[in-house]
C-alpha cells in the first residue's frame, strides 16, 4: 500500500494539491514478525454545508474540492436546480466554527429556494454519526471508554478473513454484500450478518447481541469485510467492542476515535498479516 | 462471481433463509464476445423503522434480520440504552405501507425515551436518497428520464479501469479512497475527484460540472471505483448521465432505477470485460 508517487509528494509539499492522506504509526504483523512503521491513511473529516446562512447537512468527507462537494450535494438533493441558483460559494467567517470544515453557499435568489423542502436536512445526517453535534470533539467525548481485559493471539486474527469468507452465504453469488461478525477470543464464530451497507451489517450484529442480552461485547472481536470509517468504530465502541478488525483500510478519524476510546483497531486483515493502529497490547504473539 | 453453493440454493428454496440476492438478466462483454446471462444481484430495499408509532429512520438495506437491524440502529444512535428498553419488535399492521419493509419497535416505557433527541431523525435519512418519500416508487418517479444520443465503443469502456487507476492520486498510498470521474465518448478523462465516501466523490464531480455550466451531462460517461447502489444511480440520473460504469457490483435497486430512467448501467468493469444491466444499445462493438 506504499506506492507514493514522487510527483504526488512534491505537489503536496508545494501546496499544489490538498493532502488527502495523513501519516499514522502502525504495527505491522506479518508471518509473526512485528514492525512499527508509518502508514498513509485517508483523511476523513466532517464538512458542514450551509445555504443562505442555514445548516443544510454535515457530511463525513475527505477534504479537497469542498466547494464542488457542497454544490453537487445541494444539486443532487434537489435543493438547487442549476448553476444560476448559486451566487457565490463563500468561505466561513464564523470564528466559533472550524472554518476549514464549513462551506457557505449564497443563493442567487433566496426566494426561489423552498426552505420547507430542505429544512428536513437541517438537523441531521445520520449516517455520518455526528448528526446534531457541533464538533467532532463533542462526538468523541460521548463515546464510552472501552473496558475489557481481552487478549488475543495474533494467529486468531490471521484466521478471521478466511472464516468470514466461508461463512458468508451471499457474497460468492453477488460480490456485493458486506458482512459483520462476532468472534470469541479463540476465533470461534458467534454470529455473522450480511447487508449491502457495512453500517447495516454492523447494526444487525449489534442488534443480535442486544436482543440476546449480550451487551456490552467486552470479550468479543468484531470483524467487518469493509474499510473502517468513523461510523463503524463509533457503533462498535458504543457496543463495548474491544477489538475491531477490518479487511480493508481505516480512515484517519476511525484511528483517532479508536485511540481516544481505547479500542484495538486492526485493518488490512489478510492471510498471515495485518496492521494494528491502536491498543496493540491486546494482540499477543503465542507464548 | 457465480459460485452459488448448492446448500445455499436449497436453503433459499426451502424458505430457511431469506434470499438476499435477486436474479437479473445482464449482457456480459468479454474480449469483445457478447452473451446474455443471468446474474445474481444483492437486494437493496428501504426499511422504515418506527419507535412507539413514530418514524425514526428509513435505511436502504438488504432484507433479512430486520428486527436486529432496527434494534441495533436505535441502540447505536443512542435512542435506547439496552434490551430492557424494548417491549417487543412487532410486524407492521398498517395496510397503507409495504409491510415487509416496516419494523415497529414497542418501547418498554415510553417515558424513558426522549423524543426531542430522536425526533431529529424522524424526517430524513439523507444518504439513502429517499428521505421524506413514502415509497420507492415515488422516488423513481422524481428521477428524470435520461435524454442522450451517446453511443460508445466497448473498447472505450474496457480502458476506463486502468485510466481511473493511473489518474487517482491517493489510492496507491492508502487503499482507502474512492474516485468518480467523467469521460467523453472517446474515453478522454475530463475530471476525477476522490473521497472516502463514494457518494461524495460523485457529488464532487457533479458539483464540478455544475459550477462549469456543464449540466446536464448528456454526452459523458461517469465511472466510479465502487459498487453501484441506489443513491449513486440517483445522483448520476439527476445530473443527466447516460452511461454509469462501476468497478464492482450493482444492487438490485440500482439496476431497477437505471432501467426506469433509461440509463446504461455497466458494472464489474475489468480489463477486457464488463456486464451491462440496462440500455445496452448505447454500447457498441467497433464496426
Amino acid at each position: 500500500m506504499q506506492y507514493a508517487s514522487k510527483a504526488k509528494v512534491r505537489q503536496v509539499a508545494a501546496g499544489v494539491i490538498t493532502p488527502s492522506t495523513s501519516t499514522y504509526q502502525t504495527l505491522r504483523v506479518d508471518a509473526g514478525a512485528r514492525a512499527t512503521m508509518d502508514d498513509e491513511v485517508a483523511v476523513e473529516e466532517p464538512l458542514q454545508i450551509r445555504l443562505a446562512g442555514e445548516d443544510v447537512a454535515v457530511l463525513m468527507r475527505t477534504p479537497g474540492h469542498d466547494d464542488e462537494l457542497a454544490a453537487g450535494y445541494v444539486y443532487s438533493e434537489g435543493i438547487i436546480q442549476g448553476r444560476r441558483d448559486i451566487e457565490e460559494i463563500a468561505p466561513c467567517v464564523d470564528d466559533n466554527l472550524d472554518q476549514r470544515n464549513v462551506v457557505n453557499i449564497l443563493p442567487a435568489d433566496r426566494s426561489l429556494l423552498r426552505p420547507l423542502d430542505w429544512g428536513r436536512l437541517s438537523e441531521s445526517y445520520s449516517s455520518c454519526g455526528i448528526c446534531g453535534k457541533t464538533s467532532i470533539r463533542q462526538v468523541m467525548l460521548t463515546v464510552p471508554a472501552i473496558r475489557s481485559d481481552l487478549r488475543i493471539d495474533h494467529t486468531v486474527l490471521t484466521s478471521l478473513g478466511e472464516k468470514l469468507r466461508s461463512a458468508q452465504s451471499a457474497f460468492h453469488l453477488t460480490g456485493g454484500l458486506h458482512a459483520a461478525a462476532l468472534f470469541d477470543a479463540e476465533g470461534n464464530l458467534q454470529v455473522l450478518r450480511e447487508d449491502i451497507g457495512r453500517h447495516n451489517a454492523v447494526d444487525k450484529v449489534i442488534g443480535y447481541a442486544l436482543l440476546n442480552g449480550d451487551l456490552p461485547l467486552s470479550n468479543r472481536i468484531m470483524a467487518v469485510t469493509s474499510r473502517a470509517s468513523f461510523e463503524i468504530v463509533q457503533k462498535a465502541a458504543n457496543a463495548g467492542v474491544p477489538v475491531l478488525a477490518v479487511i480493508s483500510a481505516p480512515s484517519s478519524l476511525a484511528v483517532d476515535l479508536a485511540r481516544e476510546c481505547g479500542m484495538t483497531l486492526v485493518a488490512f486483515l489478510r492471510p498471515g498479516r495485518f496492521n494494528i493502529y491502536s491498543r496493540q497490547d491486546r494482540i499477543q504473539a503465542r507464548a
